[in-house]
């Protein structure tokens, strides 16, 4: 995603510590008692300006959801939804993905999410796709045995290399959809960038994987 | 694939013998001595009228190819293009896929190719798609350790349940392309009903998994 810079992002995001949460190593194996609940966590990872996080967050009042975000000049118009909607299941986390197992104990998080992420199309990047292997692996050190992730995206090269990397991981495909929109799946949420490119005609691709 | 019933086409497999294999139980175990040499043999299961395994025997002569297909009245259309091309290398036998243990000896098959096969759309049908994992289970049967599947279909709804199967079956996926002619993917050698779809603007869609 091209970023505009927004110097000031960073001090209103700390301007709003019961919604963007500070320090999010401290709460590693204790995140009960940030919602006050024992409900389970689902995080979107790179959830970008906030509307699908948002949403579900509405829509699932029985659920826990977090929506990391390493852009402060992007996640800062998030916050500006959670500011708008008061929802109390939704927090949001300003940290690199790479880093999530120092926030969150295994089974700490119930489900993961990740929509539209940034392809990297080019094969020396592959690294740095959020199905890459090393992060599925991340994926799995939070999750419970068993625990699943959720993925769509438009591009065709990443849902294509995202197949192949989930299966080399031994992911068991439980949900795979080459066309949402066109298909009777039922309780779609869009994201900013879903609806844009879906309204061109583009395809979007989506799949639920699960460890085993 | 709807068929022109052809009472004269089972005679005409029968006169040629040299093509159309006869009493193919007969070969279990000894299929090296059907093509007189030891070079591996890559079946297509579901063969149609045998564009693609004719064109795969004339640009791979160092492999023995057999095109599989229970339609008697549509193989009859392979054979015509057997007697011309007069390929040494290549076989066709006309029966039915969920029989291929009664003819080969695990290890016996080098690659199972599957081409548009027939989508059974309908739920209740799941059982007979060629990707089944009842089917699976007969490939892996003559392939062997690690022998791969290689399948392609112009049908997002079975290639959708096929990557789900496939990654149930613990299978590896090590190829996918969702839309093989906008792809760098070479040396594809298009079937009848390839050509014709594509012409229409539809999307081919191609896996390649191994057993593991």
């Amino acid at each position: 995603m091209r970023v505009r810079h927004k110097p000031w992002a960073e001090e209103r995001l700390k301007d709003f510590p019961q919604y963007v949460i500070q320090q999010p190593e401290s709460h590693k194996g204790k995140w009960r008692e940030v919602f006050g609940n024992s409900n389970p966590i689902y995080i979107e990872v790179g959830t970008g300006k906030g509307r699908f996080i948002t949403e579900m967050a509405k829509a699932h009042p029985n659920v826990n959801f977090i929506g990391i975000e390493v852009f402060t000049s992007v996640i800062v118009t998030a916050l500006d939804l959670l500011i708008e909607s008061e929802l109390p299941n939704l927090k949001l986390m300003n940290v690199d993905a790479v880093n999530l197992r120092d926030y969150f104990d295994k089974g700490e998080v119930n489900r993961v999410y990740l929509n539209f992420s940034d392809p990297w199309p080019k094969k020396r990047h592959a690294k740095r796709r959020l199905t890459y292997k090393t992060f599925l692996s991340i994926y799995e050190d939070i999750l419970p045995k068993q625990g699943e992730i959720h993925f769509k995206t438009d591009n065709q090269g990443l849902f294509e290399s995202s197949l192949m990397s989930i299966s080399e991981y031994g992911m068991l495909l439980t949900f795979v959809s080459l066309d949402l929109h066109n298909s009777d799946f039922e309780g779609n949420i869009m994201t900013e960038y879903e609806e844009k490119f879906s309204n061109k005609g583009d395809r979007i691709y989506r799949l639920e994987a699960r460890f085993q």
